[in-house]
């Protein structure tokens, strides 16, 4: 479907089974609001899938890789290659992500959006929108209709994977030298300054995160993204695995589905989806804090607040893959506890 | 086992397992330190299990239950027969910490360590101290022998769950009035008004909170609790099922078995275990920081830094289920993730 099919397929919560979902809450055998964010959570679910006893059996989390021309400007403490080897981590098993998923009962969806390099593997979903982006420092990173081309590629992969069954989803990221456009639209969107949101990465030294914060300037200043103009923004200052991101998180809140965010990638992923299209903040849950500076920002500016503070910053889906966890079991409280009346206990004095 | 000898038991951390547990986490395919807490995490449970690949296979949650002759003053929102309702519920399925020991894939055992009627249920721990505690406005909550029985009661519940298989256990609580006493104990024992570790407990509103602080300090006056001595303190102002979690944890420790924390209740017995053992502190693990005011300064007494912070203050051993998956996701990254040479992937430049 084109983005601005699905943008316009977004919908407003179903107040109803909020209703319904808070007054079960308050009758479950528990001080009223004692399980605290776990009901507000269970609530949310049941307004995003206008269902009153929400439940959550189908669990995906997809990883959208890509790489960045920018990291030749030295922004990252690993080397570019690594994108394409953790690829293949992901595909073996290997990975914090796999792990986490399987503790959670989540299936892995890996994407290439736009590696460097060819990958071959029939478990691989390749969307590739080319060999990674151009050097933002110096040019666009893409052009707008490869950006607007990488976001529908993102609703594109939805759309499948909604096929085998899904009840929720969760969007990490794997890229070599992506949280420097992150932290690119990070600054051009929420209008903070660069240094505010531009943090150590994978583990920049101090120097390393000067040269790094230079550079997003000088890729703001080169381009000039258009704040009033999304896929601009995107475009310049972007990269292809966070149009995808961006493309699974509208199509998902076009589809009633909630979409759990990992952490600052996915933050930047998601401004780009907010931006386009403000209803699907409502469809959104904040799974954890990273210690990646200007993650909070972002989640300020969208208005969402974390489930989770580990002071995790590794991506992937990994912080995702805790949150849905968390949701799930805020949805089992609110199906599975007994009322007062169930259980035959007494109420408030 | 007696408390003494329980006590003598607690050994220190294995530093050895630790050592190769951190090796191995730097040396997974992640920056360092990207899994934040659940790196520290999963090097602690090491330490405390000995062992450098730690594996959580069996989880058990020991909810116990009690009385409180002091409920006569007022102090909670729920009538006292709520304690015993409660249990039927835990026993049949329908309570909060079924519903969360379910999706953690955890045992529940629950205790009657002191509640008001008699239960007669097969699946039900009876250790019963007495028939509720005295009311402590007025008297000593308990004996000094009560106070020693109820704890080693405890230890006696853990040695018991030990031989069915624990890897890690949470501990909980059920008991209309529990918060009075345990407020008491974190007044007496941290050296904090009264007023600043009390709160509104199942949701009492402004004039029964400060009837409930007015008690508290009534009890303490009345019975001068000594603080150099914790089975007077738990005797003067405690209750049967603080005194069985202290025990519980004791046992854990001795046997090298991680403690989850739940909330504020749980706190207070973690207080009167650390005191009567400075080391079990270690084989602690603060699940979640409650609503309840009160609980941030146990945590910070015993120096434990919580994992979660939902907003939670429902008891039972809730918060602790949900810390007890976190330990396990933990774990697995430490056992599960492939290392950087097993994986092919590129180290850092």
């Amino acid at each position: 479907m084109s983005m601005k099919d699905t943008i316009k397929r977004i919908k407003a919560l179903d107040e109803r089974a909020m209703k319904i979902a808070r007054e079960r809450q308050d009758n479950l055998t528990k001080p009223r609001r004692s399980l605290g964010s776990l009901e507000d959570l269970s609530i949310k679910i049941a307004g995003i899938m206008g269902n009153p006893t929400p439940r959550i059996k189908d669990k995906v989390i997809i990883t959208m890789a890509g790489d960045h021309g920018v990291a030749e400007e030295g922004v990252s403490a690993f080397p570019k290659e690594v994108t394409a080897q953790m690829i293949f981590n992901f595909l073996s098993g290997g990975a914090g992500i796999n792990v986490l998923a399987r503790h959670v009962g989540a299936r892995v969806v890996v994407v290439d959006m736009g590696v460097a390099v060819d990958i071959k593997d029939e478990a691989l979903v390749t969307k590739k929108i080319a060999y990674g982006t151009a050097n933002m420092a110096k040019r666009p990173a893409m052009t707008v209709e490869d950006a607007t081309r990488s976001i529908e590629a993102g609703i594109e992969v939805l759309e499948l994977e909604v096929e085998k069954g899904m009840d929720i989803v969760g969007v990490g990221d794997m890229g070599i030298g992506n949280t420097t456009p992150s932290s690119a639209i990070a600054a051009v969107i929420t209008g903070e300054a660069v240094s505010e949101v531009t943090g150590r990465g994978t583990g920049l030294d101090d120097e390393a995160l000067e040269q790094k914060i230079n550079v997003i300037e000088e890729a703001i200043r080169v381009n000039k993204p258009n704040k009033g103009d999304t896929i601009d923004v995107l475009a310049k200052v972007g990269g292809f695995e966070l149009g995808g991101m961006a493309g699974v998180m509208l199509a998902a809140a076009s589809r009633r589905i909630p979409v759990v965010l990992d952490g600052f990638i996915s933050g930047a992923a998601a401004l780009i989806a907010y931006e386009l299209a403000p209803a699907v903040r409502d469809y959104m849950i904040a799974a954890h804090r990273s210690v990646e500076r200007g993650h909070s920002v972002i989640l300020d500016y969208i208005g969402l607040k974390p489930l989770l503070d580990l002071d995790m910053r590794l991506g992937e889906g990994t912080g995702a893959a805790l949150g849905i966890s968390i949701v799930d079991a805020a949805c089992k409280i609110l199906t599975e506890m007994k009322t007062f009346k169930e259980a035959g206990v007494s109420e408030e004095l």
